[in-house]
């Protein structure tokens, strides 16, 4: 993706964000992911390595990038957008679901009937903190007006972390055409990462950060991780047990900062961990009960105002679907997880280190800028510490 | 409230029935309540037996009624509206708050940071099931653009239950303006009841339901409650412990029924809890841990589709809006809660029945009727069972 | 049960009663229950109207009453014992399960795990307070000297109400041997109720309580619970609607009471509810969620110092207890759940009832004593409100 | 403490090894602790880098050894104990405490009213799997007969995790009198670590685990952490981010293992949060749902058969021991947790650390023999990774 820190970036660029996000455009994904800068990382990772590893699941993004300069609320500058992420391809087709807060600082839209029934209906939407209702009354319209699916009631699933840092938040500049977009133009294959969709605007540890996908396979099976990080602090930004945050040095030290919204620490992030493996719900909230885990092995705390919510769905068992009449599953017992456990785990993290490898520098509103974590550095870092893969 | 039914009720209506409702104009409240009728009931109420009887407490409708005929989507009829519920009137002014889910199916935005916080930040707003998200983005707008107050990060609290029986849902008819005038338009004292704000679509128990208060008095302290009532079959109707649900004859004995949306069971309750008493939130968790006792008394047993959400919140303790370092606060050590705990479920009972008794038979989609409960029968039948208070 | 109340029972008593309640001996059901009475309630039982009214649930109970007259701690008088529920007759083969607290001023051993893997290994044991470690280590001794079974690790399942109104608590009277009669006599068929087992020394809306239990048929399936109940106020007894506890007159309407422990209000009860429907562990969640609203109809409210403590549990999947591997089960969608629900408060109001129908009239420590119920009075009094069946 | 593979260890050794580590005698902490060794950490620790930093925390440990050779079920050899925290010293005196389940897979006794009350009254308590009963009973007789002091009703705290590798566990070697010691030898100070109290027996990432403290200070306000530490394989150890599970070499390469009991992995690990700062009960779950955090960095990823629960109490607010009537209390307000949650993370993992540095080579039941963690080679290794402090 272009850089448009200098560039009047018109309203179809949306569109053409849209379209290269959903494609796999080779401009979507023209940085080198994380291990192939020689970060080492455990487990063994689907052909992708992304979500999308698990069949079936399918990613769509709008970008929303136009204006410069200072902020002039429901004028912009605008860096934004929304991701939305559907278990089983852009239908209607529950899907057993978990759900857990890790630092419960943020929002997600109908968590209560995840939690209660065990169940996903739709797409897992993720947006900026202000545009979450617009986002939810969408997905509604999504169903009736282009899918024209007779679905019975829903409470749309909508995730949000704050771009106020780079974005006019408050301008609420993700219309129902940008859900639309995000929804009609998912698809598997490569996921763009970094700068797109929902994690346009983020800051993550410091550095821009945004959207990064990870996965691993175990017995069979596999697990995919999506994040949008926008949550840590400089000081805490540990790679591969590293010190990296710490160390790098130069124009990339200027931390992101500015006088409005605190661009340190104090941000959030969205999780979601898609499966086949056949697991039931209280097992998938389980696996969401360790992304915390691995945001831990970047040095993350979860400070108080970081809003750390995490889905996790099977897209096994189409009984899950069922709407009434005794229906079969599958399910692995409990003495199976704990390499689901560990699969989450390592998905995460990277998952967050390609979020922050794939991100470039950007700058929003007021001349607020938020730095590309310098690849160069990380790797003279790792190497440091004789942690470079190869 | 005038019946609409035959009439093409226009739009500025919506601002008349927001000021009937602020200002408890006659027009709002003509009909008499629960305890008027004989009904009996536990406890002893507050002076306006409203969530109101909490000072500081304010209670904003907005109305949305216009339309006859066949449902066109985006056209109407429409049958719908919002609630706003200020815990310390129109400010932003934290107070401890804490939330149960007695069945999560529905919604309430918000959550994560009740339960994670123990804080509620702004008002809880009560809508419709499809303009949940239009109304939660419009919360964060009437902070900026109404009162013009720099709030910290916010995630708006707003329940829902479905009136889709009566309304045009999917046509997503709240907007922005009907919010502000349902938050702008609060004020103490007598709290108008049945058809209005955003219960003026709901059936509950097989009649027409909505908007319902009371309150309780205890040891000096106050628990006031607010239901909207969209929940349960008429068959389970029960008050006073007598079977009225089944009981009732006559016209009124046609169910509320229809093609489209299930007017029977599988509705929802948005309840709020209030109180003056100085609890922490865990147990304010507590007492809407007991309002489902409330609901059962009524023969509630939280049907799978029922959402039954609950916030209770605390408007003692100014400590709680501290923003940072070691700040005073009162408590109530958890052996003085029994009496609270009987409030929660007194006034919950009682706020249901109100919700019965004030609503009116309502025609609205395709002449969906939902009918009234009517009063001289429910007095005839209490008499039956020798439970009809003098 | 013969009244022990001034008769010296010998240790060997326990057996006996062990013996009675094992086999559903005459003795043990000398009274009639409930509905026998011509209380009124919902739904149709199963031919037990008994949680044995579930295949393969077995239920034994140990009672041990000795000694009268002035509390020494350690000597006596005693008036406690233990209740085992088997899910699955009596051997290791895990179920799935759910827990909930209604308001947790009590113990449940092993919830944890029944939270965190959604199965339940071995029985679930009621006892008094005093004694649930020493349960507790027992049923881990049971199965590797007992049943020589080489068990993966178990948590094993305990709750517990006070009966320190009646019984030497503290004296921690319930031994091994106690435990593993419990255990062994444990079957199938009627159930024992009233002072019985860990229900021996408990007391209920003022009146003596102790063991009950009922079942609903819904759908081809079974709910069945059983409960120990020990909680509630003479004034808040709500029988089919009616202001029992108020009315009631006479000898009888002295209230259980003592220096020493609360007799009223603070009590506890623990709930087990049990279905041969092919329930999810975040159903049986679910199910255990609901049993607050069956206590609710009988003017509970959940008081402070009350441990209401529930567990659900299926006994169909068999796949439950795999211990490796992808294994077939079988769920009901939560479409078809809602005539669980209402099972579950019907069989629980019954079972509480029941427990109050069969206890009868206890002398404890120090002279403390708890009235039964009259049945007369229960009668004459449902008849006035027009409420008393047939 | 000595090494007691080759020795007769008689039962009076409990009494003295309780004394030792009651008094910081030098037996008790001959081995040097982790920072010594130049492991590098985060934050500033108290002075004695211990739970005890917080004042009137008190620590006590009986530690059972004695028998060697093969396995007789009720003979030993005995490798276990029990460890004790008293939150305001030897005595009833409730604090605000919050509960969390990292992994459910284990016990912690009285969970239910510490969730519900948001309070702990009595001591915590650890101690093997098959102990837990034993030791919750004899908490509820100390309070009687030691310190008689009338205490209200009370649901012990008791936590576990298996010494089943090492142990004789089923033959529940832990009595009253040991309960009992650990109670009343608890005091401040330096507190033993490794093979002592409930830790005795423990294995930790295929190393000798057991009982490890650390502390950290900030804003005024000490958190401290002691833990229990049973959990995790060999090759997830991670120590400052360094693989040291997967580099040791040599003899201590050998894994702890054995035909019983899986020494690798699938132990647990319970965890002790103590702060004085002014947390109310729901700030303090907040304090308990970071621990898992601090494990992340250890390579921990809570696997299927891991107890991993926490508890976290506060010794501030004499307020939080009321027992009725408005009282006042003082909190930080959520925005100033972040560094608590920081120092939790911190001292986790230095506790963890700790326990592992501290523990020496035991050889148990059938020859089984759990290897100290070497700690040349942990010097060398961090070395190699260029992370050795100084």
């Amino acid at each position: 993706m272009p850089r448009p820190r200098h560039a009047l970036v018109v309203f179809a660029m949306a569109v053409v964000c849209a379209l290269a996000a959903g494609t796999g455009h080779p401009l979507a994904q023209s940085r080198p992911r994380a291990r192939a800068l020689g970060v080492p990382f455990h487990g063994t990772p689907g052909p992708l390595n992304a979500i999308t590893d698990v069949a079936s699941v399918e990613v769509g993004h709008t970008t929303i990038v136009r204006g410069d300069g200072p902020l002039v609320v429901g004028q912009g500058p605008v860096r934004t957008g929304v991701t939305a992420v559907w278990p089983r391809g852009r239908r209607w087709s529950p899907v057993f679901a978990g759900w857990f807060a890790g630092n419960g600082f943020g929002e997600m839209t109908g968590a209560p009937w995840v939690v209660e029934g065990g169940v996903l209906g739709g797409p897992v939407m993720i947006t900026g903190t202000y545009s979450v209702g617009a986002v939810r009354d969408a997905v509604n319209s999504y169903f009736h007006e282009i899918l024209r699916t007779p679905i019975p009631w829903h409470q749309p699933v909508v995730g949000e972390t704050s771009d106020a840092f780079l974005n006019d938040g408050q301008g609420q500049h993700v219309t129902k055409a940008h859900v639309f977009d995000a929804l009609t133009s998912a698809r598997g294959g490569a996921v763009p990462e970094g700068n797109v969709g929902g994690g346009t605007g983020m800051v993550a540890h410091g550095f821009k950060g945004g959207i990064g996908t990870a996965s691993r396979t175990t017995g069979g099976h596999t697990v995919g991780v999506l994040v949008q990080a926008n949550y840590g602090t400089r000081e805490q930004l540990t790679i591969a047990g590293v010190p990296v945050g710490r160390e790098v040095v130069g124009a990339e030290r200027r931390q992101a900062q500015g006088p409005r919204p605190p661009a340190d620490r104090e941000g959030s992030i969205i999780v979601v961990v898609a499966t086949d493996a056949p697991l039931l719900p209280h097992q998938l909230e389980r696996l969401a009960r360790r992304v915390p885990m691995g945001i831990a092995r970047l040095g993350g705390t979860a400070g108080n105002g970081s809003g750390d919510i995490f889905i996790a769905f099977s897209t096994a068992n189409p009984g899950a679907a069922a709407e009434t009449g005794a229906t079969p599953l599958t399910w692995l017992p409990n003495n199976d997880l704990t390499p689901f456990f560990d699969a989450t785990v390592d998905a995460t993290e990277e998952a967050i280190v390609n979020a922050l490898v794939a991100a470039e520098t950007m700058t929003g509103i007021d001349g607020h800028t938020a730095y590309a974590l310098p690849h160069d550095q990380v790797q003279a870092i790792l190497k440091k510490y004789n942690r470079l893969s190869r």
